[in-house]
């Protein structure tokens, strides 16, 4: 079955975005760093991808999953990437309201809950893994214990402020597997299975 | 001239001790799991090191720092390692009013602040590292541009709250360089530098 995988860049005192996020700097005030270990690209995903592994293994890992979970404000943000995130894989956006209209490409707003938006993307994804971007949906995916996997691109700065991954959890520890760790030259690859979730 | 180096074992969400931390339970509610990648000893430090790779070599270069500065809270915690972190080597408190009565072992009260503490330190290792640890005396080291390099212990678990090692900072960002990635089976070890501090 489709495992629901985070893919998240982080910096080291926690934050995935400065301040001030909005279309105009979608990462915030000094945010834009979190991105460093892709390539400054185009539309196209594929423009982005690193030159140098083991970077480029991740981004490829990340353009080989099914379907896409992406937060409402992670997808406006990102301008929905004009609907396709890439591969035309279904893109899943958990959210209370839908705007107005037609969902763009390949987007579906997802209204009765992030349980049922994660079955959704499970079953589109068939073997394939499901991509889950955005913190606040990591959040209560992590509260809720929908999440398998989490791949942290951890990043060597301290923005010292803006919004954070890993808030608003539950009191109760999550235990985590260290299951990968690749190193590159600006970035530490993490990846972790979630033991327990919410519990 | 020695380095400054920070030594801290921190949860993937940035909390260094959980909630009510106190002389009973040092590292907070459920808070131990940080130093599960230690050995579960007793007073001699020996009795801590690792038996694994690569945990056992960082364990033995914290070991061969040349002087300790220790926040008053750690120390306090910790009871002052009874007046002897390891070898004896000079512990350096920086505190607004010293305790009274003498300070204990090889342990140094310093009361005209983190520079001269640092200083003092630098002075005491030689041409060894000085060990530096407690997250409000990092915050301020790091406020003021006086740590050459951190290690991190980070540990897989998510704490969801306790004390963060990476607050009240300033907020310009503070770049970092990746400098080394060790992956233990229960820890992944990430040595930076500090590129540019509070600036």
């Amino acid at each position: 079955m489709a495992r629901i995988v985070l893919y998240m860049s982080m910096s080291l005192d926690g934050f995935i975005s400065g301040p001030d996020d909005d279309l105009d700097q979608p990462l915030g005030r000094d945010g834009q760093r979190l991105h460093h270990w892709l390539r400054d690209g185009g539309v196209d995903p594929e423009s982005h991808r690193p030159s140098l592994e083991p970077s480029a293994t991740v981004f490829d890992e990340m353009m080989a999953t099914g379907a896409v979970i992406a937060g409402r404000r992670t997808f406006d943000l990102a301008r929905g990437w004009n609907g396709d995130h890439h591969d035309g894989v279904p893109v899943f956006v958990p959210t209370h309201a839908a705007p107005d209209g037609a969902a763009p490409g390949h987007v579906r707003f997802v209204t009765d809950g992030i349980e049922s938006c994660t079955a959704q993307a499970r079953a589109a994804a068939g073997d394939r893994d499901v991509m889950l971007h955005g913190a606040t949906t990591a959040q209560e995916s992590l509260r809720r214990g929908l999440l398998d996997e989490m791949e942290i691109q951890l990043v060597p700065t301290l923005l010292g402020r803006g919004r954070r991954l890993f808030d608003h959890l539950r009191p109760e520890h999550i235990a985590l597997k260290l299951i990968r760790v690749l190193q590159a030259p600006d970035v530490a690859h993490l990846r972790y299975r979630v033991l327990s979730a919410g519990g």
